[in-house]
């Protein structure tokens, strides 16, 4: 009976916890922006497309869009559905000293991917890249634009060893979560982190 | 009239049996038998498939199988029209010291991928692993059985480790030929072996 009184007094805290000054339709008004990044992002690529692009698309005032949005970064990882951004990424490996950014790195991404609802979407990502021309090149955009270029610049690492140090990563991910290649496939994040951060560290400092 | 006799079910033992001298019919049966071990090999997996088995499934004599093909390793590699063996994998490794053992797999896999037609059928494979999930166990012995533990063996390193260096070098093919990250993309062969040798090499050491 107690059961049911919990279950009924949940709905008005989470009312009011929701936050000051959205209207209802609101979430109908950024699905809509949304989509219309979605259809913007594919069909011009991702340095192309614009904020006000997009708001013209989705009918709506740039205005709006700059409301709902931090930017276009953002926009992209939304409408993707990405569970990072790169502004996260950024903050976590520039947050440390150098030296220890590689492990950073590592952890950072395993523990991302380690959960399910996270790594649908960047799979999801993956298998696109691997069979539509036309978004290979608006993904190619965001992660050199968005991601490796401003990585491999706080860190003062050139950027085809930032590419490098990626392509390792991605590889594993997919060996891990798509080939299921044991051992890798069941091993702990931390034993990878210890077998990884030498080569991501490495692609890091100074060429070998 | 001989062309009865061919469609008859024991006529391929005779054919195997009159080698050498290959008559007219010889390359269909060949195509045959691929057929027969495509859809074995996608049914039943690389580790359950049998010479004997994909013998039945072409309706001909397993002589006539081993007469065409060297082994089950073979005939996976000629089924899905990849471009090298794991038998010229590991000799290339094993045939330098194995300090050098990194340099070679790197500039090995870089030289072979560089070409289109080796590349394509590469990156079919990798799409279908991307999709289909029956294939992708199929594709996860015979990476396992066939190439990587048997090259760890034979270079005696963690299998975890041979798969942390499959990962790096399955990345960079992506980055360099799906994603088409620039500068990796563009890079000269000899450049990316400067680059990624450490990594491989390092892998193959013992652990650091």
């Amino acid at each position: 009976m107690s059961g049911d009184g919990l279950a009924s007094g949940d709905e008005p805290v989470a009312e009011a916890r929701r936050r000051p000054g959205r209207r209802p339709g609101s979430a109908d008004t950024r699905g809509q922006i949304l989509a219309a990044a979605r259809e913007t992002f594919a069909e011009k690529g991702f340095d192309k497309a614009t904020i006000r692009g997009i708001a013209r698309q989705a009918g709506v005032d740039p205005a709006l869009v700059h409301h709902y949005f931090s930017g276009k970064e953002g926009m992209f990882v939304e409408a993707m559905d990405l569970p990072i951004t790169p502004d996260l990424v950024l903050s976590a490996v520039t947050a440390v000293p150098r030296e220890e950014a590689g492990e950073r790195l590592v952890r950072l991404i395993l523990t991302i991917v380690a959960e399910e609802g996270a790594r649908q979407p960047v799979l999801a990502l993956v298998r696109t890249a691997m069979t539509n021309e036309q978004m290979v090149a608006t993904i190619r955009e965001f992660m050199t634009r968005a991601l490796l270029n401003r990585v491999a610049e706080a860190l003062d690492v050139p950027p085809i060893r930032m590419e490098a140090a990626f392509a390792q990563m991605f590889g594993v991910v997919l060996v891990r979560y798509v080939l299921r290649l044991e051992p890798l496939a069941s091993a702990d994040i931390e034993d990878l982190v210890k077998l990884l951060t030498p080569t991501i560290q490495g692609y890091l400092d100074a060429p070998r």
